[in-house]
């Protein structure tokens, strides 16, 4: 009877045992991981521009932001190479004719390279505004923060480059101390105020989308100030966006012998993804495709090396989709429909633009019909600049994209005939291929 | 330890016991639902066209086949109520001008209208031939092995439909006896083999999608004996059905005053989803979405009650998505994207019949200009009645709908133009807005 009672107990502690370790073991498994500074935490003071001394705290992510200076592969229809625009679709030299982007037209690339390419873009001269740097450096939350975006965007280029020196980095997304992501460009604060949305009442998930948004939003430069601003006052739909700028009459330049007041989209990747996307709708944010969480060892961190996610599929994509390989052919049968669009609608435009100028060089009989003509070159420019200058080939929202791409071209179309009507003469209606790209 | 024993063999036999009743049900919970007959197995002669006979074998699916004769429901955009498509889109009137569909075009019903409606269409007439019936009937399977598909097809519409009493059943895609899902339209098999491919070697899941293609396809009459025929020798995507055209020089009918031989697309359902949409290429079938599993009591079986899926999206999106509101906000969106650039290509393709109609009657300077703008018309059109036809609202392929309806407006608008020019009149050229549906 003793050995019996011996062999219960002994069996006791021992189930208990194996209980409590395997208890043990499952939570330490659903723990979230956290990130383990490898050096003692420093303190980083408010606005901290230089991006190695967060690393201190943050190596891991650090790390990976250096990454976006090293990192140059190309997708085939972006990345991160810096590939001219104007010498892949020579057509982009006559859409952007008399402006800037005629005369050199690169492809973003990573974060780390902002500052350098901003600066040697053949676009700035002596009356660039400060506003261009808005978007180029983690210098700019803690120049906002003293002499507000007004000072900024008006002092001269050349001069405000002094006191920047840091491209993008951590300050232009992160709250020194907690962390927290932030929205930190007056601009964008202002634009979601107007629409009566306190930035800081989004949740965490959607501040990893909302924080891409002090950058990669469209914007223009306002009065004589310059004054870096977001057309957001009626809704950050396109209908809205092209309400807004008619309302103050805003035109970014005159079309050189067409007269047409032409606006130029500038990174709307916020404003399109967020127009209704199936990604968007189901909750996903832009950090989880171009920021997906890695493992270091027993650290696991979101990568800061930002680039497409068709890089790193298995990561970017893998994360909610079980067959990537399946995923990747969809987005390049997405992408091979937009960019085949697309370049539909830019014969389009260009014949618009020929048929105006024509009509133009010689005085119209009806110089309503003109200027209608003008009208609708304006919009068509738009709606399609509004897909070609977002950086996705319309992936981030395909159905939207190839809508607009449809009535881009419908206006393309109309505005050639509005023309042609305009002058009575038919033989402003001729169309072209513009550009075949070598086999 | 005579007690010991004892205990020991009984808890070992307890466990033997408890292992093997586990292991039981486990396997019985894996094993397929089969269908049980509720009355004993009948043998089904070939070719029966009468479903009520195979009813008598599988129950379940006979009940939920005649419900499609008292489902009519209807979605946003289509449905099963037949409604008049001409009343709620007037613009279809000018764009079938001169072709049966402009007199009555009323959406689809349920598989067991298809008698019924045919019978009473308002395109029917004398010379209606026999080919009409080809989708129409259970009884074609067997006729077709009879008397073959030139004899059916030139036999006058009233004379074979003495022969035809059943709307379209069982026999249209089962095999009696092995109730294998087979392809049994000649025309369908030509249009395989024409492309090389042997349908006998599809899989059983790749079948769930063929054996809807038995109906939903494009197709024409061809020659005088009107031999129901597939566009397939190139190919089933629409460029390639397109090219076919063109090679045999086909049209369906002239376009009153504008002599524009004009193409009708049918149903071209098959053709469309299988053009690399994201459904078909992940391996989804038509079945899956259409013939949802469903429990009546221990029996498993398809539901035969064909309609939208939005009319059951817990059954039919739910057994893979787990969020089906989400997916029903998703089809919603899409199919107003859709719906919104096909009546744009619309109001376009009826601003390029006006134009040729006007070109048309006043003799042209060019006639060559005018064959091209009524080329064009006839690529629009097809390019529109593509998506328009197919019974999706483009959802089964939304990127490739889109793109199509933009190339459509595209195609509408140089037509116009080329109207235009080819008698030198820029009045020609006025567009308009066709239809404004009542608020």
């Amino acid at each position: 009877m003793k050995k019996h009672l011996t062999t219960i107990i002994l069996s006791a502690v021992i189930v208990v045992l194996a209980a409590v370790l395997v208890g043990i073991l499952i939570f330490l498994k659903n723990q979230p991981v956290q990130q383990r500074a490898t050096e003692p935490l420093v303190d980083i003071k408010a606005y901290e521009p230089d991006s190695s001394k967060w690393g201190l705290n943050f190596p891991n992510q650090y790390d990976s932001l250096k990454k976006t200076k090293t990192n140059k592969e190309d997708t085939q229809f972006g990345g991160s190479s810096g590939f001219s625009w104007l010498e892949r679709d020579p057509r982009q030299v006559i859409l952007f004719g008399g402006y800037g982007f005629s005369k050199e037209y690169n492809d973003d690339r990573g974060h780390e390279w902002s500052l350098e390419d901003v600066n040697n873009t053949k676009r700035v001269n002596e009356k660039t505004p400060g506003t261009c740097y808005a978007c180029k450096s983690s210098n700019n939350p803690g120049i906002w923060n003293t002499i507000g975006l007004e000072a900024f965007s008006k002092m001269p280029f050349a001069e405000l480059g002094k006191q920047i020196n840091e491209p993008i980095g951590c300050a232009n997304c992160h709250e020194a101390g907690t962390m927290k992501l932030t929205v930190n460009n007056p601009a964008v604060i202002a634009g979601f105020e107007a629409q009566g949305i306190d930035w800081t009442e989004f949740s965490r998930q959607e501040m990893r989308t909302v924080v891409c948004a002090n950058c990669h939003v469209e914007y223009y430069m306002a009065g004589e100030s310059k004054v870096l601003t977001v057309p957001w006052e009626d809704g950050t739909d396109i209908e809205s966006i092209l309400g807004y700028y008619e309302n103050i009459g805003f035109k970014d330049w005159e079309y050189p012998e067409a007269g047409t007041a032409t606006l130029k989209a500038q990174h709307p990747e916020y404003e399109f993804f967020s127009a209704g996307s199936t990604h968007y709708e189901a909750g996903v944010a832009c950090a989880d495709c171009h920021m997906p969480y890695v493992r270091d060892g027993a650290a696991k961190y979101s990568m800061h090396d930002i680039h497409s996610p068709l890089l790193n599929p298995e990561l970017a994509c893998g994360a909610c989709h079980t067959d990537v390989e399946y995923v990747i052919s969809r987005v390049n049968e997405i992408q091979g429909q937009v960019s085949d669009t697309k370049i539909a609608a830019e014969d389009a435009i260009i014949d618009a633009i020929t048929a105006i100028k024509a009509a133009n060089a010689i005085s119209p009989n009806d110089g309503a019909l003109l200027d209608q003509a003008r009208a609708f070159h304006r919009k068509a420019q738009y709606l399609w600049d509004f897909v070609s200058a977002e950086n996705s080939t319309g992936f981030h929202n395909p159905e939207y994209a190839l809508k607009l791409l449809a009535e881009a071209t419908n206006y393309a179309r109309q505005a050639q005939m509005l023309a042609a009507q305009s002058v009575g003469n038919p033989a402003l209606l001729t169309t072209g291929v513009y550009y075949q790209p070598p086999e």
